[in-house]
């Protein structure tokens, strides 16, 4: 079974440049509508069964996709679903609603299509460090393919139409990962924070709308889709990520010159519970994982690239290790794994001399 | 200097028995004063000083103190007696007002009477595990062997005369230092605390009156002095420590049962940061030192006895480690000598397979 495979790697993607330490990944996704369908949210089952399997018949024939993976939400196992979420291929709402609704996804995991989540189709690209023209580039040449088959529910005032209005116009949203440890632990994020808020800039945390940031990585997105290209749009979010890319430096520059032995204990603190500890929880293991990171950005660990760090992030998630053992396994079981997974993953990790 | 001998290594008593494991060491202090002689308090130097040498004299006259050393407060560094006091062999009080303020101490460190602290002769007598009797027995020779020399202060109604009341009568403490780690991580400590201040019972932190207990170390100890024996208040403690011991003991039994990932978990964490950790402040070093004390309790840990960790809590204090250096050191320079020395003294320390 495909998601199987998935749980042993990361997305290729994600190894493919060398590492990018402040910022991680870049995404973009659109939202699209089809013309004189209900919305996926109003539509009943037989209706969202129906628009998806023609979806899905339009893909298969685009020669774009011919190498894709096609995942039916109604088909698939919850853990499989959860897999998927943990991935960041799907949302929370479609593995919460699988009837009528699908992936399609790219070998490479550097496309993935949703089919019937809040709109009908969310077409999401990613890419490792700063990506974003590029991501767009290609999301658009899928956007007009498409409309050389289909018509999209399009307003010539509003621009293209979605279920929420936050989406209307361009439905599009960018957005960047970035590692901000500098400024954590500088005690500077706050203003940083603040300051991209009045800019109409969302920050959130590693797992999106709604949670906290932990591990120190920050999503940074557009907040208006209206009143601007999607050029637009992506040139100004690309501006402000290189901004905050200069702060992030600039903190860092600073920890290494006035606190650089805090750093390195910071560093080797959060390598010795993990090569060590028996219970690991999700959410420290993120927040130790960023210790190493910044402990490779300034070559004070060895032996482990950021490449190796983002693998880890994904495999120690819920669902990756419940895959793993190939059994339901309680929250304690979890820990437990994950502090195995940890040392194995670590184990020939340390302090650069 | 002498104070830099001790430096090097624990008092030998501490050493002398095998592992305690839960009671670690007893102590029990007589506070006398001289009859006709104005108390420490109300004394001017001139007094205190002519008291002292008087008393020190008199020590050096006496069979069982021809070995023991003999420490002027006046004439050695602070440093000094700041290691005096990490060592539990004098208290604040003393090393604050050094003049005409002296410290007997057997060579094992066994035995120390501090002279002209809050009474004229405060006289302690420590040993590993419970032994409290075994050292009213030592104390009161001495006490007898004083009072064929010199009149101490006593009133018939309220027996020996001290300055504070409260320890007026016998003039006895007693106390007893217990790690209770099971008590701690089974979220009982509480009760058992709030028992023993309802029995007259005092329960102290691990550097005595008014600080924190932290270590999961707590100091054990009688109230009152007036009203009882010396034995009475002796045999009293000692059947109240045997208590909490059983409750600590059905602690940890059950700790074990139910919650031994967590143990080991808490075990090796603690091991961990201590190898890897390369600031570590003193109080966090006694909280970890707490944690391979109960993995050494329980068989979880390899190459590391009670005896070394005693000796490790006592070697990572400021005063030591500023006496290893030989120069005045801050706070960050500590913490990272503590972190140093706790590396290399654990460094074969692993956990059990």
């Amino acid at each position: 079974m495909v998601v199987d495979d998935l749980v042993r790697s990361p997305g290729s993607w994600l190894s493919m440049r060398r590492d990018t330490g402040i910022v991680i990944s870049s995404r973009i996704r659109l939202a699209r509508n089809l013309k004189d369908e209900p919305f996926p949210g109003w539509a009943g089952d037989s209706d969202r069964i129906r628009i998806c399997s023609s979806l899905l018949d339009l893909f298969r024939r685009i020669p774009d996709f011919e190498d894709a993976l096609f995942f039916d939400m109604s088909t698939i196992a919850a853990v499989d679903r959860e897999v998927l979420q943990e991935r960041h291929l799907i949302s929370h709402d479609l593995a919460a609603r699988p009837a009528g609704s699908a992936l399609v996804l790219s070998r490479s995991e550097q496309m993935a299509i949703m089919i019937n989540e809040e709109d009908h189709l969310r077409m999401q690209a990613f890419s490792p460090g700063m990506g974003l023209m590029t991501l767009l580039k290609r999301l658009d040449q899928v956007d007009t393919r498409l409309e050389s088959h289909v018509e999209f529910a399009f307003d010539v005032r509003l621009g293209y139409l979605t279920s929420c209005p936050s989406n209307l116009g361009t439905g599009l949203r960018a957005s960047v990962m970035m590692h901000l440890s500098g400024l954590r632990l500088m005690d500077e994020i706050e203003p940083v924070i603040k300051g991209l808020d009045k800019l109409g800039i969302a920050v959130r945390g590693l797992l999106g709308e709604g949670t906290d940031a932990y591990g120190n990585l920050f999503q940074i997105s557009n907040q208006t889709t209206l009143g601007d290209s999607e050029a637009g749009i992506v040139q100004r979010l690309t501006r402000v990520v290189e901004e905050i890319a200069v702060h992030e430096e600039n903190a860092r520059a600073r920890l290494w010159e006035s606190r650089r032995n805090r750093l390195e204990d910071h560093v080797a603190r959060s390598l010795g519970l993990m090569l060590h500890a028996r219970l690991m929880p999700s959410r420290e293991a993120v927040d130790l994982l960023s210790g190493l990171r910044i402990g490779v950005d300034f070559g004070l660990v060895s032996n482990l690239t950021v490449a190796q760090i983002n693998e880890i992030m994904i495999l120690i998630q819920p669902g990756h290790l419940q895959k793993m053992t190939g059994r339901v396994i309680d929250s304690d079981e979890r820990d437990a794994l994950r502090a195995d997974v940890l040392q194995k993953k670590l184990k020939h990790v340390t302090m650069a001399a």
